[in-house]
């Protein structure tokens, strides 16, 4: 089959290399399928044990951290930080930089808290990252890093004695970040991490046990979770070995700093050609802009046709626009080609060439 | 490499067809990796369908019923079941077979119902069903069908007025049910369904939305899933596929009703051999024996080292009885040939032969 190039939001392109290690094993590891090994038999323990610490050792992660894989993805994790984060006041602080944020707001107050939605973006739809505000003095404040529907990411994070918890679905393995800044951080794997089906978790480890929640339940409690070592019950065993082969890739190509090189030399790449291609603009403020997710609208859609068929042609998928945008997202991945970006910017180049 | 005869308790065997066509889908699936596909592209949504029509044809799902996939295993399933169930009187009846039915208890409780533990096997350390209970009147009536731990199985289910919740984990799809009798019935897959990573839900629709539990989360709202279609967040689109992959197998092989045949003739000849063998002895009350997880001892524990020589010698894995019970457990699941148990009985014959 001829080469695609995967620009989808997520789940997501991940290496080669990884699918077809993946693949074999699947059929033979250690002389049966991965699929139907115990998560309990000495060869599973290892590889949730290496996936922790390739976790720890490609972002840095300090002592007093606990690293933790579960199911349910963000969506329970919107749950799940809220719950272990309540504390004396039960009143949190929320930034809304859109969707995902308005989800994790929801469970913020299912969880029983207070929620001051103390900064947004709404005003105007989520193109830009609120920033000059005063998160001080509440049990946690709660981050969204990077916003996969809108292109925007956080390109850093605010001073404030609130505790950081940080939703990084999107953006986790793909640049540098300052592990110690935060109490949480969490992420559905299926971005830079793994496939569907596992949630990361970075806990400070003081936090563990320390929750105002009344009755919290069990699989709720990432205390539960540290102290079973990722095994309290049955895991994604698949999702956490392709996770751990993918963690093995990024560590042989050089590690997050490498990726963070790289994802800034594809996000160059395309931002410069919407900007100079007066058929195209971004969406996005242009101090904001996601170096994971590229959003981007054709000035006359009179364009729309000729502009996707070139693209299908060239064997582009996923650069359709969120349906609650439009346009176009060009997600570029840890594991998305610069070769793969230069196709588009060539299909890009010829619709203006082709119609100047 | 040699054929093992997997009896693990799972995660457990699948068919080796399914093995090798979830092992190609990670290279190819329509032209990009299964792993690296969107769950919102039309193939994986005719994934979705396709898996949860067959659970349809497979069990004889009636209408009224809605077939929900979702993740953090039947250990995040104790407490949806409790939340979603709620109703006017908060107050429960479970039945105690053991670590799942405790588990399953505590949950109830953390979901703010009185929990009655309406009947218990612990007297004998759960070596049996208890029967004979009057469960009428509550909320509802939780059972567990299955106990792997214990090699225990319901072979029929209790008539009350109470609403029926069952957790199914590992006997579903291993022998006919009338699913009308159940308002939910969940299970993790990683028995007879699928790999681990998601978990199965057959709910009543006319419960959906009826709980009385305040504030009850979005991901642990069954009505969340129902009304998404099981699309409401990234669902574990590598264990969705290969449990479709699973299922359409089961069709192939006759179905549910083949299965139970299959099973039955495993057990029969495995249950007869430990009780005509002087060397071994069951462990679970003969009328309530496990069709899936068959639990023995030696009778002199001075045999033990031979007879884990003969079995790891003859390919068999997985056969070590549960830590908190010790000696032996034969699983044998749907996908287990027959081939298998003769190996096992066997070495267990050997063992007696050798030692007469």
């Amino acid at each position: 089959m001829s080469k695609k190039h995967n620009f989808g939001a997520g789940p997501c392109i991940l290496p080669q290399e990884v699918f077809e290690e993946a693949s074999k094993a699947v059929l033979n590891f250690n002389g049966l399928s991965i699929l139907e090994i115990s998560h309990r038999s000495p060869e599973f323990v290892a590889v949730m044990s290496e996936a922790q610490d390739l976790v720890k050792e490609m972002l840095h992660v300090p002592d007093g951290y606990s690293v933790i894989f579960l199911q349910g993805g963000a969506s329970l994790g919107f749950l799940i930080t809220a719950m272990n984060m309540s504390g004396t006041q039960k009143k949190a602080a929320y930034v809304n930089t859109g969707v995902w944020s308005n989800k994790a707001i929801k469970e913020g107050k299912n969880a029983g808290l207070e929620v001051v939605e103390i900064a947004s973006s709404k005003d105007q739809n989520f193109n830009y990252v609120p920033k000059g505000y005063n998160a001080d003095g509440y049990d946690f404040l709660h981050l969204t890093s990077n916003n996969t529907i809108f292109g925007t990411q956080m390109k850093s994070f605010p001073q404030t004695d609130s505790p950081l918890v940080c939703d990084m679905s999107s953006d986790i393995f793909s640049r540098t970040i300052n592990i110690a800044d935060f109490d949480i951080i969490y992420a559905g794997a299926q971005k830079n991490l793994g496939p569907a089906g596992t949630a990361l978790y970075i806990v400070k480890e003081s936090i563990l046990g320390q929750s105002t929640h009344a009755g919290i339940p069990t699989y709720l409690d990432l205390k539960t979770h540290h102290d079973k070592d990722s095994m309290f019950n049955t895991p994604p065993v698949f999702s956490i070995y392709v996770s751990m082969l993918n963690l093995l890739h990024l560590k042989k190509n050089g590690g997050v700093s490498e990726m963070e090189k790289r994802n800034q030399a594809k996000a160059d790449l395309l931002y410069n050609e919407i900007d100079s291609n007066p058929f195209f603009e971004g969406t996005a403020a242009i101090e904001d802009r996601s170096n994971m997710n590229v959003t981007f609208v054709l000035k006359d859609e009179a364009h729309a046709v000729a502009f996707n068929q070139a693209w299908n042609a060239a064997g582009i998928v996923g650069l359709k626009g969120h349906r609650s945008v439009g346009g176009f997202r060009a997600s570029m991945y840890n594991a998305l080609e610069i070769d793969s970006v230069k196709v588009l910017t060539q299909v890009m180049g010829d619709l203006a060439n082709q119609n100047a």
